[in-house]
């Protein structure tokens, strides 16, 4: 360390070769990183494809599924709707992709939803957006890990009893990947995100070949059709909700607008592309799959997947590609979690910079990652996957919703940005926070565009509220507008903190004139000696005091310290209900209560350290439990004279 | 509060009548009662009983069973061995209750096994004694709730998926019961147990009337017997295991002798009869119940229990008393727990007394109870439900190991007490911590009788140990040393403490000369300068330091501290890896090497307090922090200095 003087000030300056050692910690999450290191570790888009986009790509894996799974309610004869209706998903999927273009160039220090709901929509719609999107990254990592789960109990049932610990202990993996940087976790998420992408396009494009040359097989033994009461008619209302259970693939597209931040420069240029690049791959997934799963003739079920289903026949069978699309897709599910943990301590740490949050989620920590958001979603996913048991089933209907809302809060406040801006004179420019807003010439188009795209949303959003209200979406319903008033109520307390530490009006307070020290005895020892010690430094003024439980005990202490208190004062408070802190506070309130406003009050506690951490529950920490009870009390500090045992 | 001079003293008496009041506490466990009133707070013979006998006179209800499933082995002809067996049982009971008699007269401390193997053995054994017992204890409360929420949850199946909540929730209503206090808990205890022994007793009377005149029916629908394997030959080893087994009876009657003090005076007397009343019960039930389930050819079956067979055979079907019968067996399985809630605090008191397990377990709670053992025993064995998922199958391997080793020990301690009392000359007495020790006539006999004891339960135990070893016997076998070792690690632990407290060759060391200051700023603002005033009254010699990680942020505080800091110097330590405590140790460890023996730095804190509880976790507490990681440091002092935000 150099000590250099600077401006009449002392400043400390690390040597920058030398980097904390953390030991333990080291070794889990990496070396830490100094600031000026920040640019370096900002990634680029082919790893900001695997890092943000898994959760999106992830659920090409299961939208077809989930879009025939309704139309197979009338029939198999309804199936043939699942073209028309993928065609309007990539068609939502188009406006959501344009629409989250637009909000990464508008908005380049990333947030998304949040931000452009803050700046068009106001903080209260922007809190409604910031607390859908965080519950629903939540919910990704809770669903994601567990599906991922099922996948591995189902081919190892003696795993079954164990999936809640196994779920919570992927968990903390993609925790610690997470904690070691965004550059690290991206190149274990790269590959098999790759390998997953690649392993769908062999078996769609094999499929589509077969398909050409007639040599398209049907589904050999495809799992029974199991109808839910009679065969229903097809109505609008069911092509609605296939419609909307199969924009589960657009879920995840709006995780590279609330992370730009983590991209290299030229960030929103690169996000952009890696954005676009993104949709071609879902898009076309998503019409290929669907396509295919028609012509085979496959059938959802729960007890063999349509990607199952469709790998085998296109495959020909069990061999190796089949084996191969299987893994990949079971890894890509929980990798789906590691979008989230991208996402939300980014979204969070916005907030709480915004005031609306802990100020501690803004903390980047030793390896440049907002640790406390990492952990923070790490144990609240946890939490949710006790609470479920990992199941997939019960959580499923807690999930989308939000992101839908939060799609349709992003359109919206898009929509109004077009209406500000046709407001505007050409050449006028306004800069708010790292946006700019200038005159756009077609406005009336982007606003028709952004309107369709949130009522669109907005429908789904309603629709999922709807069907699956009982069967959990009433909970997310319900958390939404109590996050939104913890939000506020986070924001009040720091503004009134703000205001209470403000120096503006500060006029000097009177120095203090007297200090009074209560010096605890638990007994006469060296401990205590120590204690009054160092009592002596603070003032002359010390009234020693003791808690008598037991009489003889109490004499004793009576004794010694007429021998050793050097003349101290001491008071005996007597407890005859064994009672501890109650009598002693009930003392030092009576001392409190005579204090003068330029006087002060210290209470020394003598404290035994014990050489062993372990030992340390051999002894109470009285000192600890004042301070808790005390803390309120002007004018009374409480300190702790440690004395080493060992 | 009444101000007392005394001795030149001061002494603060509270008036009787002003009990303090504390809320939820007082409604969940009673106010709070006075040293005082400890002899009202004893217990008579009667409730003693129920405390203290509930855990023995539960174990009629499964006994019988315990010893016919090993003899149905051998077929349904072995059965009969089952009345011999029996006899061997009460004549087993019959030595240990003599020996406990002179056990709780010859201790009328309490402690049982402990303070005889102390005594006589040493204090390793008596270590392991306690141990074995502490084990014995919890494991009583998890096997006797798990099996009476099994009774519950095969009354209600749809409870079954939550039974380990529910056997947790039992554990804490008891402790709840006990904490309010050991008479309360009695009176709550004594209407089920003495409903239990009435109709044993009726069910038993009954079935004995109906035997001598004849019309004792047999089973109606036994159910299967489910033979394992072939059938085997009676063996004399087959019939040592019936034996052991059937010594199930017999745990439990270890309680009185470790709960003495519970009683009113005389104790021992009262705590003797009570012993002598338990015995009479327990073999007479033991005996009666076997005789009936033998002649009403009852099968051991995991389908019925033998308690069952017997009810609907002696009272001709299922009807009130039937029911009755089942729901006081139920209800008795529970209150067993009871007994181990009496037994574990005061031997757990003892042990700590000794300066074997921490000294809060000494500590008597605000209603004369032991609260921190009551509390340590519900924690324990909640892990311990837990743990093994409330399963009476896997935990009951476990079981009863523990009370046959101290039975055995405290048998060779009574031996060996007899062979000291042989070598003392007549008239002569040794008082020993409350035991008095004389020269007994016919100690030859007594030799014998405890030496013939102490071979029998010492074999039990082994046939527990090696038949039961692979089911879970080696964790009790291992848990054993590894915590005899944990309780000398905590006596060395105490005795280095006592020396280096001790006052005997304490020098006075000088009065410290030089106070120097350390103030932490995170910012400039009214808190820190609260900081500042009370630093300036510690010394003048105070250097603030800042960390800075944002070097914008650092530049203000520099300004604004020209202006506020009344001119005390600044050091701002620059932390390149955003850490913030390891630069600021490394600072402090400068500091410190320069201080010399007669001086003392004090680290002074601004510590935020929000006037509510919930904001406590929008600021970091960093004094904990420091306090945590400087403890070690010798004349370290660190201070926090409170300023209130709301």
């Amino acid at each position: 360390m150099n000590l250099e003087d600077k401006d009449g000030g002392t400043v400390l300056r690390r040597t920058p070769d030398k980097i904390p050692v953390r030991s333990w910690r080291s070794l889990l999450i990496g070396r830490p990183l100094p600031t000026a290191d920040a640019p370096q570790q900002a990634i680029g888009k082919l790893i900001g494809l695997a890092v943000f986009a898994s959760d999106a790509l992830s659920s090409t894996a299961y939208a077809t599924q989930e879009l025939l799974v309704i139309l197979i309610m009338a029939g198999m004869g309804a199936l043939h709707y699942s073209i028309p209706i993928s065609f309007a998903i990539v068609g939502l999927l188009t406006i959501l992709i344009i629409s989250y273009e637009q909000i990464i160039h508008a908005y380049p220090g990333g947030g998304g939803a949040y931000i452009v709901a803050r700046d068009n929509l106001g903080e209260t719609w922007a809190l409604i957006a910031g607390a859908a999107l965080l519950i629903d990254y939540i919910l990704t990592v809770s669903v994601s890990i567990s599906s991922g789960v099922a996948q591995i109990t189902s081919a190892y049932p003696p795993l079954f009893n164990f999936r809640v610990e196994l779920s919570v202990f992927m968990v903390f993996l993609i925790m610690l990947i997470n904690l070691r940087g965004v550059k690290e976790s991206g190149l274990l998420v790269a590959i098999p995100s790759y390998f997953f992408v690649l392993m769908m396009f062999v078996a769609v494009g094999f499929g589509l070949i077969r398909y050409l040359n007639g040599s398209l097989p049907t589904v050999v033994n495809p799992p029974p059709i199991t109808a839910e009461g009679a065969v229903q008619t097809i109505t609008f209302f069911l092509i609605l909700r296939a419609f909307s259970n199969g924009t589960s693939a657009v879920t995840g597209v709006e995780a590279i607008s609330n992370g730009i931040t983590a991209f290299k420069e030229p960030r929103s240029r690169n996000a952009g592309i890696t954005l676009m690049w993104m949709a071609i791959i879902l898009g076309s997934l998503m019409l290929g799959i669907t396509f295919l799963a028609f012509h085979i003739q496959a059938i959802p079920s729960a007890e063999e997947t349509v990607i199952s289903q469709l790998g085998r026949t296109v495959f020909l069978g069990r061999g190796g590609p089949y084996i191969a699309l299987i893994i990949a897709t079971t890894i890509i599910l929980v990798m789906a979690a590691n979008t989230a943990f991208a996402g939300f301590p980014r979204l969070s740490a916005i907030t709480a910079e915004d005031g609306f949050l802990p100020r501690q989620l803004t903390y980047r920590g030793d390896r440049l990652v907002y640790s406390n958001g990492i952990i923070a979603l790490a144990v609240a996913s946890s939490a949710l996957i006790v609470i479920f048991g990992a199941s997939v089933n019960n959580l499923i209907p807690l999930y989308a919703i939000g992101v839908f809302l939060s799609f349709t809060l992003a359109q919206i406040g898009m929509a109004l940005r077009w209406w500000k801006s046709s407001k505007m004179k050409r050449g006028e420019k306004i800069v708010e926070r790292g946006s700019i807003l200038t005159y756009e010439k077609g406005w009336q188009w982007k606003l028709i565009f952004n309107g369709f795209g949130a009522v669109t949303t907005g429908v789904v959003m309603v629709i999922f509220a709807v069907t699956k209200f009982e069967d959990g979406a009433w909970i997310v319903i319900m958390l939404l507008p109590i996050l939104v008033l913890i939000f506020f109520a986070i924001y009040r307390h720091y503004q009134n903190l703000a205001g209470r530490l403000s120096l503006s009006e500060y006029g000097t307070p009177p120095t203090i004139v007297r200090h009074r020290v209560l010096l605890l005895l638990g007994g006469v020892h060296r401990g205590s000696l120590a204690a009054l010690r160092y009592a002596r430094t603070l003032s002359h003024d010390i009234t020693a005091a003791h808690v008598s439980i037991d009489p003889e005990e109490t004499e004793v202490l009576q004794k010694k310290w007429e021998t050793w208190g050097d003349g101290t004062r001491l008071v005996i408070i007597e407890s005859p209900y064994r009672l501890f802190i109650e009598p002693l506070l009930e003392y030092i309130e009576q001392v409190e209560s005579q204090l003068n406003p330029n006087e002060v009050l210290t209470i020394v506690v003598p404290q035994f350290v014990p050489g062993h951490l372990w030992a340390n529950f051999l002894h109470s920490r009285t000192a600890n439990t004042l301070r808790n009870v005390l803390l309120n009390r002007k004018d009374v500090v409480i300190t702790e004279v440690p004395y080493q045992v060992e």
